[in-house]
């Protein structure tokens, strides 16, 4: 089979990742294109044997060699890009979120549709091996029938202000939320009402930007299942999520924290370190997805996780914000 | 100091571990009289050498050489029984739940309150060495200031439906939450709203007697800190009770699951048992509090939970029923 | 059935866990007297109701309503205890080591089969739920054929000089091992063969007396299988005991080191406390121990830990220290 | 810098690995060569994008372009290969064991250390994370001084019979051993005197090729601390490394047995996986190891690990086999 020639537009802290994974990792990639609207950034993908650079990624898109586009650019611009890749008939990565707005996301699901085009939707974390061993125990019916979703996902530090200005990030429950509402709904199925709790609990100053740093979001699943997701800035010791489905035989965890295997014995107790952040703990789920994008790709699969998941998930998202803004529980169907 | 001449009142399965609890483990306690309507307790009270008995609580709470008596009937008898002791002038330990009944509970305070009696509220997880390690560590400021309170609490089967009708029980919430609740008070202080998901997932026939067996409930507490319990009947790999107090500076985890101290390795993986159920779980905490009911008693010190504790615990429970059935959030200050 | 009427001879630091144990904790023991030649100790047995005091162990073996006697007291006096008891007819449980010398284990093992009493070796590691759990396993055949067995015993500290003397301890490898060693034989069968590495690690000071803090010994036993037993006055950290035995089919380990159950995460990393001290890790198996010496001499059952087993493992222990010394593999048949 | 071009000697299971990681995962090497006397290899070699391929080792090292060679053939090839290269200038890769004969390892020591060639001998588990952490806890203190040395190595099932033959697999204690007496002597300095007890306890049909199945390898190093490693064959519930080092304020283990984040609780208790085999337990420290022989030759440094390394793991190693066949101590010293 051919490879299959990327170009990658946004060249960002994650970006220059994504340009060494598709560059080193994925043998049947060939990333042979980079944009970014910041010049200082070509000098790291030349690093990497990157042929080609654009300052302008509607240039990147009208490459005839390029056959696939990686979109890592901030949010805002997931729109423009995604809509003229989408146009020029490009196979697209997509990373989360799609949009934090709704009208915005479904406009590109709507142009995606009409254009046919491969899209795959960036969640990393159905491809880390951890979850996805509890989706199949779930699956295999190793816990019985699942009646209740926990998650938890606990950032070590306080993102700046600017990043966490609701404009840009969509707030907390959107912003570190959207993982967890995506692997609810690949586990669980589609969530019917959504209410949360939350405040400005740890970091006075995120009151500047009118968002909050912890929140307690429930999920009322269409089975009827019930979800609960915990969301934290101020999990200052490690980056910790876990993940639980609870059935009516068992029950499955998804997590770890020690990041060296090793424990330490001494006068002040049992020790082991944790896991700093998230390219520690998902590393490897992010090779994986980009490997099962250009994979599918090739071999003219499905992509595993389509731009209605993108909305989907947003969706889900907007109704636990405007929950726990208006103190009531909101059904999903209110979300339109 | 003399020792305490105890009467206990209700002699079913919870009453004659307290019986055997107070005959052989507090040394500062005499167990002399003890009480129930079935004639069949009446051997098991004897063989522990209780020399009085009683076939009516009221003949054993006017004894003259009762000091203290230990409640542990029905919750729908607490009333009745707390009521004639405080009456009668005589110390009073009452095992958990105060009442179903938040007009039963502020009645029996009242009483305990006009009489001055000594009056301690059962409520053995607060006297359980991991709980209080939890608490103490949050005191000492070990993880900051405490901004989220999770507790979980899994029953590793169904009760009879006749136990969980809720004309008796109160229904999952206040039955089982009602311990969660307490030590999330206990630790985080007064709760300002709920809000509760809920449904029957596991067991069908649990409709025919109007309960729930899987909920989530939210707490906010008045300081404006978050709090979620959920609550399960289906625990079915054992009785699985774990709380988590997140604060700014780390979290503290509360908790274990392996009874016994042996780990197996085979092809089929690591494996250890957990816990089967409340006995080998709180078997020490009940002790503990038993003790400590005493040694207050003896010391003229305060009860270590006081009467208003069962009241307030109460009172979160209801609101938090009300917000389940009602869907939505629910201000304890609603519930008068 | 009767209750067992017992005579406590050595009312030290052991003896009065004991003695509690015996008047409060095992229904069918009557601890009637007690004995020690420290005047001291007799305040602590009379405030646990024991009613007879006797400055003389032989007064107290004297007494026709004791049935049975239980010695604590210091290794060097067991000959002369046993013996007196054994000659008296009275059922006898004695703490572990039996004796530092072969020869009068062999005496005392001699008097007892003669007189034909009742004795009970003290070996309170067979009666800890892990450990009991743990040969259950093996003997199930959980892990297939047992092939290597493991242990690890660790004092968190070093004993005073005055205990360490090898004149009375009988030195690190009986001391400390003889559990280890009654464990292997109870669980694997008898040794064959033994060796032994060691040294003065830790404690210099602990040359003046001529023992060892460290020591690894080797087992082979009779049918084959290997064993090794690490051991240190260094575990500064908690008591660690362990101990595991890998199969053809798995392995089981047993053994635990945290006391609260509680986990700590701050930006320390994870951490759990220690088991600080014997006490805590093996209350319940003295109490379980004293127990079954009561239960099984109630219903004449055969005793659970006979004096043979007390006289082979000292007979091992003191192959493993001549082993040390004389730095080459000794074989159990060349202890005579 | 420069790149360095890389000639792969041996493409059989692990030398294929070795050649994904040097065409792909290390920047700085350039793998242009590849040798093996089966041709069928050869495809692999290509597939990986490796432009010259010799059936001959010679001719490979005969090239000018080569500048390094990584040795991955079987043992019984290493002196002829590492001789050849040495003579011919080139860097040295050397994967363990250097040579199952003291002999032969010594003349390479010899013709290394003549020719001035540098040479990194392959002992992956220094590169492993959970061993270097181990290893700077050591250096830093956190454990006060090292006193005892602790390994176990358990592989999850019996090789096949004509790979276990001393002959050329050099025995259990060489062929497995060697692992845990290279981090002996890196955590702890040189071994003094060993002893060993083992044998064929969980496969009979070993006996046919004259080799054992369990061993316990005892360890004196110069400095007077102990060690000791036991070693196996039937793991069957996984690949099971774990080393731990305790020093006087405490002790570090290193090791872990969770292939994947979940844990699994039911009726059948709370269970998880086991790491399968070494390359899911040791592919990173392989490619760490790489690296860092790469990136040592580019810049010119000191190689990790040395000839003399591997000269004197083996020499330990051998000791432990005579101790074991004699059932005697014997000093390091004697193995000349």
């Amino acid at each position: 089979m051919n490879k299959i020639n990327v170009g990658l537009i946004g060249v960002g802290r994650l970006g220059v990742l994504y340009a060494r994974y598709l560059a080193y990792q994925i043998p049947a990639s060939n990333l042979i294109a980079a944009s970014d609207v910041n010049p200082a950034a070509e000098a790291a993908a030349k690093e990497l044997g990157v042929k080609k650079w654009y300052s302008n990624y509607q240039d990147l898109i009208d490459d005839k060699q390029v056959d696939a586009v990686v979109i890592v650019t901030p949010t805002s611009n997931h729109r423009d890009t995604v809509t003229a890749a989408a146009r020029a008939g490009k196979a697209i990565f997509c990373e989360k979120p799609l949009s934090i707005s709704l009208d915005e996301a479904r406009a590109m699901q709507k142009v995606v549709e009409e254009t046919g085009v491969f899209f795959h939707m960036g969640f990393m974390r159905r491809f880390d091996r951890g979850f996805r061993a509890g989706k199949q125990k779930v699956e295999e019916g190793a816990i019985g029938k699942a009646v209740v979703f926990k998650a938890s996902s606990r950032d070590p530090f306080r993102p700046s202000l600017e990043y966490l200005d609701p404009n840009h990030s969509g707030g907390l429950i959107i912003d570190m939320g959207i993982h967890d509402i995506d692997i609810a709904r690949w586990m669980m199925g589609d969530v019917a009402q959504t209410y949360a709790t939350g405040g400005v609990l740890a970091y006075p100053e995120i009151n500047e930007v009118g968002d909050i740093d912890n929140a307690i979001v429930n999920l009322t699943f269409e089975n009827g299942a019930l979800g609960v997701i915990d969301l934290t800035r101020n999990g200052v010791y490690g980056y910790d999520i876990r993940t639980e489905v609870l059935g009516t035989q068992g029950t499955v965890k998804v997590g770890y924290l020690r990041e060296t295997p090793i424990v330490m014995m001494t006068k002040d107790g049992v020790t082991h370190d944790t896991v700093p952040w998230f390219m520690e703990r998902f590393g490897e789920a992010y090779v994986a997805q980009l490997q099962n994008f250009i994979e599918h790709l090739q071999k003219q699969k499905e992509p595993s996780i389509k731009c209605a998941d993108g909305v989907e998930a947003l969706r889900v998202a907007i109704a636990a914000t405007r929950a726990f803004k208006e103190n009531r529980p909101v059904a999903v169907a209110e979300i339109v």
